[in-house]
């Protein structure tokens, strides 16, 4: 289990037994059946996975009346959502592997892998649809994260579309708020909605895990860089490899215009072969040493900070200490 | 304009104006933005379609109160759901055109192909999910074509995973009940729902939209044997050629033993040559030479025939009306 959650569980048990409770919806509501989609989906959540926007759905849903069938429908559908896309990321990326595990697109190929995310997706929906609470707030939820969604799948098509490219500022946080923060916000403002809060509240929610999802990004985006230290010489698995210039990287383009001119140089390349570019482990190292780390942190920290500030005028309660523990445990995470 | 559209569309004039609402709505709710995925809809749009679906959601939306907005709405829903069904499963059959246009996976490559289906299928959720009607309708609605979408994804999964092998008639139902039929079914349902129909009218035209989802691909697949008579040594774009045995070869299959035989024999070396195997013309042209054509109809009859006993069972009027003259045009479709 991700160290962050065990905290939070030790904390917070009424949430542990709701996470407990999400997990085992999730099993049967798309394990149960014993054919290939089920199978596959019970192999991807065996994979495990912090399980973090359903934390951030029953955060929120405890910032109002809580009610806990509604809740757990709504945070199962959301990490289904989540996975969905993962499994189409993964086609996108060739990734082979994913917490660990095979991919479906490398274990059973495009196709299935292109059947399997859109399998996820209507389960989702039908968790969504079937849930508990009354109806006008089951469709303001839907209405809420199929627009999240939506901005999910343009970050995505954004990111594709964008690569070999180095991005402005703006451009990169658009891609991320897209690809990370808007599911992050619609987990929130789901959350909150399902628990009655009035609709600037909702919104309220909603900015705190965009931000909450931005510092997130920006801080995976720097671990990829770190954690990429080794890679050199060694097929690397970063963003650069596959043209993706992420924050750290654009950093170190505006410390250094040697790094710059170097990094236009193998993205042209990159375009020239097709995707196959070699020597971005040198760049990285590059960009290593050239303390992008201290600047990239200070971006994400901002973040965390409007966070915070949407947290305060947030409803005081245990839904909301659920949520400044899971922001202040950002750094824990992996 | 398909031709059974122009004779629906004479005889009942509200049906066309809701139908070029429809389609207005949907240039506007997908077309509006003009970024990648925007002008792509757009593209998939203007290739036309019959827009058979939603005709029987607009059909069925008048065999109650008819709420205009709403079943306009849902129309647009449902048909952007089939496009992103289409858009995904053109990535599947590797397919370049679609209605003599060009496929987005081969205009723009599996990558971005992924992504279009997903935003089609996450419009259509923010089509249905604002919809005007009721709450709990909406819910309703949503939660029956979330059960279809299922059933889509579950009947495509299983013919891909069946190509190769001859199916038994049942395991052929059953694919053709989930990749054509549960979409017709959920198409019918949800129009009758959102006009306020009882549950079990409801039900009932949903078995109409079955019944004739059954007809409908029993015939196409009929037509695909058909008109792949000059097909003979070139590459063929029949099914067969993907391995899938459908209907009419399936009957032939049944009605002579050679046929069999060889037919098996072809599967072995398409299985040998990764989906690439010669000898499907040739195997075209003899069950054509079987008669196949008389043994198919009938099958396609008998479904035909169930969906005029459901519509009997109907309230009659326009609604009843415009599906009944859609359900006898079945034979001018293509």
């Amino acid at each position: 289990m991700a160290s962050f959650q065990t905290t939070l569980r030790k904390r917070f048990p009424d949430l542990a037994a709701d996470l407990d409770a999400v997990d085992r919806l999730l099993r049967r509501e798309l394990g149960a059946g014993g054919r290939f989609l089920q199978e596959e989906a019970l192999r991807l959540l065996s994979a495990g996975g912090k399980r973090l926007r359903p934390v951030l759905v029953l955060g929120s849903a405890r910032l109002g009346d809580f009610d806990q069938g509604a809740a757990r429908a709504l945070a199962a559908a959301v990490e289904a959502l989540h996975m969905a896309t993962l499994v189409h990321d993964d086609i996108i990326d060739s990734a082979d592997k994913r917490r660990g595990q095979d991919t479906s697109v490398h274990l059973h190929g495009v196709n299935l892998a292109v059947y399997t995310g859109d399998w996820l997706l209507v389960k989702s929906l039908q968790l969504l649809s079937g849930a508990g609470s009354a109806t006008e707030i089951r469709t303001a939820v839907l209405h809420r994260l199929a627009e999240a969604l939506e901005e999910v799948f343009t970050g995505e098509v954004d990111q594709y579309q964008g690569r070999g490219a180095i991005p402005t500022l703006d451009a990169y946080m658009d891609r991320i708020r897209g690809k990370t923060a808007a599911l992050f916000a619609g987990a929130c403002a789901a959350g909150a909605k399902s628990a009655g809060l009035e609709d600037g509240r909702v919104e309220t929610a909603g900015r705190f895990g965009e931000a909450f999802g931005m510092a997130f990004q920006i801080r995976d985006d720097l671990m990829d860089l770190l954690e990429s230290g080794d890679a050199i010489g060694k097929p690397a698995s970063h963003d650069l490899e596959k043209g993706n210039v992420t924050l750290p990287i654009l950093m170190a383009a505006e410390a250094d215009e040697g790094f710059r001119t170097d990094l236009s140089d193998y993205l042209d390349r990159w375009h020239g072969a097709s995707g196959q570019a070699g020597g971005a482990g040198h760049l990285l190292a590059r960009a290593r040493s050239l303390g992008v780390g201290e600047r990239t942190r200070t971006l994400s920290e901002r973040f965390r900070q409007d966070a915070l500030q949407c947290l305060e005028a947030l409803p005081e309660g245990e839904g909301r200490a659920i949520l400044a523990a899971t922001l202040s445990s950002l750094d824990e995470m992996k």
